[in-house]
């Protein structure tokens, strides 16, 4: 059963923040492992693309600078599906994207038996037909699917809750921190020590130190903590149609939406300051602080993002930095929960998540 | 690919608390998952086991008692290797015991390809030549060995331990509460608000509980919490000799030493409070608490187990009940820890480990 002469063709689209670290990350892997042999035979950016007809391996030396320097247009996806279904070797695709038009092709890759690791929220958090679909696929064609870094970046999260969910644990609720950015926000807006400052003041601190989307209302609208809370739902049994078929509090004040750009956003913020600063006051006054968190009540299938209130002493009122945390109550554990902590965000332990997705499949090749 | 003609047959040695927890989400995965097929072929415990010389299925109804009416003595452990090693399809040993002979035999079991799951601690923890030959012979058969169970119990330790180190992250520093007993006893004995009693009551109040072993001088001895940071440490590319090989504190007076029993230990340890109660005045002269934990410091080498002084702030302060906490600081994470946390003992938590661990080796068959 040792693989000694297995190869492995390896795929990508993508080449950001996520994929500029996986690309790291595999270089580094099959210097470490030579056992399978990973071929990269295919990467693609949404303007470039970089592979032979033959399949032949492409030096992971400066792939960046050759790709950026390819004559290739990217093929129409359909036409990659088929590129890697045809290949002479069993195939990984890796999408370091965050886009729709991607994961809506994974059912048409995992039916041709093309296994696929991603941080792709997208894939897992649209419509429930497609998680469907891209499940079924999988399972038709024995091909793996896997996401650990769509929620919580490289910490096992997804991990956790399959394991509790196909050992038999009954998963009760799922609460949690799950924006790095939001993370930020609150634990230097209603810090547990010290006085936090205005809410317009840290939000553009935020943006400044890199913790926010180029446009923070892409965070503040909570859309992408509701993308986390719908993966997450579904693992734990729950059919959510879609991340706005539950109540999502946005940040952005009513008034504010119609705003064209984040700079006009950001400008205007400072007068709804006193929003934010009343429900400040008001869970000071019960000695508790605000946090964004998400939860998913299983029982009475509720899902919900938005502000609440936590005793100091609590494990969610005690987050640092831009950590993430995420508490799993189930049967098993009890009132305790099992609880995950850390960096939820940034490009190397988000590929972090995916390279170890990635030796998961391999050790199933 | 899809396996379901497939039929994997599985050996089980060992039915205390852990035993049967295991049995029942067996029964319970099997009836969810009919594919592959899981065949019980063979179970023990010390004194009895049930199989036939043709492996034919053992019916998982009622199977303990069973056992218990069997006239059959459990062969010698090489004899237990020869049968499953020329059973008609792939084999996967459960050992749910804590016996140093059933593990001194995982390097013969997993040679003929014989893959293990286990929470034993004594076959990673024993000497570091046993830990070589365990993962040589799985390497050069392709079975696999895994042992979530040994640290943590179920909680994503040793898992996400293995996902940091082979995607190339450098682990710098793990520490933390690795012992429920322990846990209990100085959450009780100095908690965060309101005062502890005396420690030898607090220790009695424990044993009462039941969150220590039978004789609790097996808890505070350290040892348990050493067999565990050896592990970890191996893990972590340290090669630890063996759990006496670093400096562990045991919490027995060495007065009490002699004691006959766990009796005559607990009548004498009144006599000795003053010493743990100077040790808690002056963590509490520092407005810090003290509890048990073990860390390994990677970059200089250094294991070690036993008190500490926390800031109440810190997350080791602030555990709740028995449960158990592992930081493990790495490079990519960087200041902020990855943090794991929640119950670390118990036979249903434990025997989860161990039913994911099955699930992963049976992803690979």
């Amino acid at each position: 059963m040792s693989a000694t002469n297995k190869k492995v063709l390896i795929a990508i689209i993508g080449a950001g923040g996520v994929g500029k670290s996986f690309l790291s990350q595999l270089a580094a892997l099959s210097a470490r492992r030579p056992s399978p042999a990973l071929s990269l035979v295919y990467i693609s950016t949404s303007r470039k693309a970089l592979y032979e007809n033959d399949y032949s391996a492409i030096s992971p030396e400066n792939v960046l600078d050759t790709l950026a320097a390819s004559s290739r247009a990217p093929p129409a996806l359909p036409q990659v599906v088929e590129y890697l279904a045809s290949a002479p070797e069993k195939v990984v695709l890796v999408d370091n994207t965050s886009s729709q038009d991607v994961a809506d092709q994974y059912p048409a890759f995992l039916s041709k038996g093309i296994s696929i690791v991603t941080p792709n929220k997208k894939a897992f958090s649209g419509s429930y037909k497609l998680w469907q679909d891209i499940f079924a696929a999988a399972d038709a064609s024995g091909a793996s699917v896997f996401h650990e870094s769509s929620v919580g970046a490289g910490l096992p999260v997804i991990s956790t809750l399959n394991d509790l969910v196909n050992t038999g644990d009954k998963v009760t609720k799922i609460e949690g921190v799950f924006s790095g950015t939001m993370s930020f926000l609150f634990n230097s807006f209603a810090p547990l020590s010290g006085a936090g400052g205005k809410w317009s003041a840290e939000v553009k601190q935020a943006k400044e130190l890199g913790y926010t989307e180029p446009d923070p209302r892409d965070d503040l609208n909570g859309l992408d903590v509701a993308r986390k809370l719908t993966i997450l739902a579904r693992l734990a049994g729950l059919p959510v149609e879609s991340p706005t078929s539950f109540p999502v509090q946005s940040l952005i004040p009513k008034a504010l939406e119609s705003c064209t750009s984040g700079d006009e956003f950001l400008e205007k913020l400072p007068e709804f300051d006193s929003e934010m600063e009343e429900t400040r006051a008001a869970a000071e006054k019960e000695g508790k602080v605000i946090r964004f968190v998400g939860s998913i009540d299983v029982a009475s299938k509720q899902v919900k993002v938005g502000l609440e209130k936590f005793d100091r002493s609590h494990p969610i009122a005690g987050l640092k930095g831009s950590d993430n945390i995420i508490s799993f109550y189930t049967e098993r554990y009890g009132s305790n929960p099992l609880i995950v902590q850390g960096a939820g965000a940034g490009g190397d332990v988000t590929a972090m998540g995916v390279t170890a997705d990635l030796l998961k499949v391999l050790a199933r090749i």
